[in-house]
């Protein structure tokens, strides 16, 4: 799949919130890379178990109630989106709208990284 | 300005060639980050005299034939766009095509971080 194709893709899933299926995407030597971390913990999980379980731990701690992606803007290998989601942090039952963008690199038709910039 | 007024003009400046100008959105403290630099040099060049000189770089290095300017996306006080560069490298007569994209954090309606990526 082309860059474009990729990141029509990971539109069409993430707006679904489809996060666990847009995985299917992701090269086994992922990289993601955070906004920022707590204190002790890196901004970046390194390969594609650690960034499921970063990835399972989020879906199991949030509620979505609502998810818009907008995008993607290609450029070359890379490609940029934006994700708006409105979602209920369950341990504190604290609900929050959260705006990010997320710059994804693809390499042999696959992500091989994620970038998100977002406040902290 | 709101991030989305300052992505227009960002935008709308460099469609235009206008990227010296595009830098009075800039705070003095702006941090710019490369996708790579050379060996021994830094990807990271800070505060505004610095960005400034590096843009001078680049304006007297290249031939800019055209460039088209794609988005904004805009999330929270971040925005991303894509610049599509067709360029002569002056010092080698070397014609090429760029893709990249650009993101941008503002704060206190100014900007205070750009990161590029494309494929070094």
């Amino acid at each position: 799949m082309t860059t474009k194709e990729i990141a029509d893709k990971v539109v069409q899933l993430c707006s679904q919130g489809k996060f666990q299926e847009a995985m299917s995407l992701y090269s086994p030597d992922i990289v993601s890379m955070e906004a920022g971390a707590p204190p002790g913990q890196s901004r970046e999980a390194k390969g594609i178990a650690a960034v499921k379980a970063k990835s399972e731990w989020w879906s199991s701690n949030h509620e979505v109630h609502s998810v818009k992606v907008e995008g993607p803007l290609v450029a070359g290998a890379h490609f940029a989106v934006t994700f708006k989601l409105d979602i209920t942090f369950k341990p504190q039952s604290k609900r929050m709208q959260m705006e990010e963008i997320g710059v994804y690199k693809v390499a042999d038709g696959k992500i091989v990284y994620e970038e998100f910039f977002y406040s902290v």
